[in-house]
């Protein structure tokens, strides 16, 4: 059954909240843009395109409440993580309407269409990568709870299956939210796709072994010269391909990519709370005592990156800068 | 205040229960080998050399007990766990005593003394590796639970902090059983040694970044060849380590190194049970239906190894083969 992460629904934004996930399937509906950024700030929505379509769903309802002007609307959801260009770019999107008088609600429904659709076009363009039965590997969840539909890095493996190939994936879990084995798997598991989840740690035993044929992942913001940053651990998992000879596909909407950025040494790197990694649930993971850094991305340099995967087709990273269209 | 893994307490082995670390500090009195093989099977004592002793200890008990033979002994304690190949050494050490009628137990204190000193040697081999205020990552724990006391990776580090260093350890958390975060962080933090905890998929972002001068683990087996097997993320760290030119070091007593073994091809990697990823106490990491793979060890080639730090200092993997005494 196809996984749709959000969908407005009358007056409110309606999402699957991802932070239950597996254990309980539940939706809220956010009626107004403190919801909206609090929702994208506590994860309850995430992944970078999906992030990019509450935002812009966020500043239609700031819109509408008549109670805030585009720019305080669009400062407080700006704010709330600082790495996935597409935040940016679905804010931007809604306030220009706003701005020049046209109906905010009309554009974020159009932004939101023209990604599920840049998404398909994703899985069109990739799914030539995946025919038999090849053995994908991915990392975090790019899949349609992080894109609204389809997916970035999913969508190739869903086209591949839908046109006949048997594709299996291994699911890196994702330390330290598990974004992997909770919602990675999740969405595997109702598409009946063969999957196996996997610790990261064991991403590159497998490699190593001959049992992965490639690896794709998607993206939270892509710079002009084809440094991109994603969940921390993408690094790792394209050093170690590279070593093995696999491909590494990188795939994403053009709302990732952010050719105001030369490179990756100027990408926000988002530092999120200690508790992440030093506990879970009731229990504690580390010494109470014991400092915890938790950065929630990292930058891979270009050189690893076999091909982007794009609305418009296979991208090799030197020819990101003439490949994304002008907005 | 110095950590002892296990220590033999009038007619017991009594041991750390390292599960229930960093939570709770409990010791459990083992009185017959099946309690010692049940102990090393659920991870009550783990790492190579701590389950080498534990497993010397064990057939010192069954020596008394007068209701085993030294083979049934043996095949109950070789059968525990694959890898590590100090297991195999520490049965043999007592089972030949025992096969000579010389005192079992004492074979028992003299293999837990050798190990002792070996990883103090170790310490003292290594710790010029470690001089003025070095940023140094570790994997798993190697600390003075995995080797008894000292540790293996961990001992170098103790050495250059008594003799006037500043270091600083990177601990890698050690999904799936978080053996670096519950474990080596609590060492660390009993001897006020620097460090923070982290996810191991943001090893390699601060490697990347220039904020790790070094990467020291410990080893479950060495073939002759220089191939090693550790916890299960070794490699990936040597693979991104190599990259990023970090030098990376080995630390393991002689009774680690496997000269019958020529290459890391025909090592055991023992698959634990698929609870050590899907679950964590009460609660589900991944959905019910999903499979899971949970390989408990990597095999890492030679060519990532800087040198070994053993009881006889600095050994280049080509040099394994002659270097490693004859027993």
């Amino acid at each position: 059954m196809a996984v749709r992460a959000l969908w407005w629904d009358r007056s409110a934004l309606a999402i699957i909240d991802q932070r239950s996930l597996p254990a309980t399937y539940r939706v809220r509906r956010l009626r107004d843009v403190g919801a909206v950024a609090e929702a994208i700030r506590t994860l309850a929505v995430r992944g970078a395109p999906s992030i990019g379509v509450a935002a812009a769903y966020g500043m239609a309802l700031a819109a509408r409440s008549g109670r805030w002007t585009a720019a305080r609307a669009a400062a407080l959801l700006v704010a709330t993580r600082p790495t996935a260009h597409d935040l940016a770019v679905g804010v931007g999107v809604v306030r220009s309407a706003w701005d020049s008088g046209d109906d905010p609600l009309g554009a974020a429904h159009t932004f939101r269409a023209a990604v599920v659709d840049e998404c398909h076009r994703i899985g069109e363009a990739g799914a030539p990568l995946f025919r038999g039965s090849p053995r994908v590997l991915t990392h975090c969840n790019a899949g349609a709870l992080a894109t609204v539909e389809w997916g970035t890095a999913l969508a190739p493996i869903r086209v591949a299956r839908d046109r006949g190939a048997h594709p299996f994936v291994w699911v890196d879990e994702t330390r330290p939210l598990l974004q992997g084995s909770r919602l990675t798997a999740w969405e595997l598991g109702r598409e009946r796709i063969r999957h196996a989840v996997i610790a990261d740690n064991a991403a590159g035993h497998f490699m190593r072994r001959g049992e992965v044929d490639a690896v794709i992942v998607g993206a939270d913001r892509i710079a002009a010269n084809g440094d991109f940053a994603n969940k921390i651990g993408t690094y790792e998992k394209a050093v170690v391909a590279r070593e093995n000879r696999i491909p590494f596909y990188v795939a994403a909407p053009w709302s990732t990519f952010d050719l105001a950025t030369a490179n990756g040494s100027t990408i926000p790197v988002e530092e999120r709370g200690v508790d992440e990694v030093a506990r879970w649930g009731r229990h504690a993971t580390a010494p109470s005592g014991s400092p915890v850094r938790n950065p929630a991305f990292d930058v891979t340099p270009a050189r690893f990156v076999t091909a982007f995967v794009t609305p418009g087709g296979l991208v090799p990273p030197r020819a990101v800068r003439r490949s994304v269209p002008t907005r």
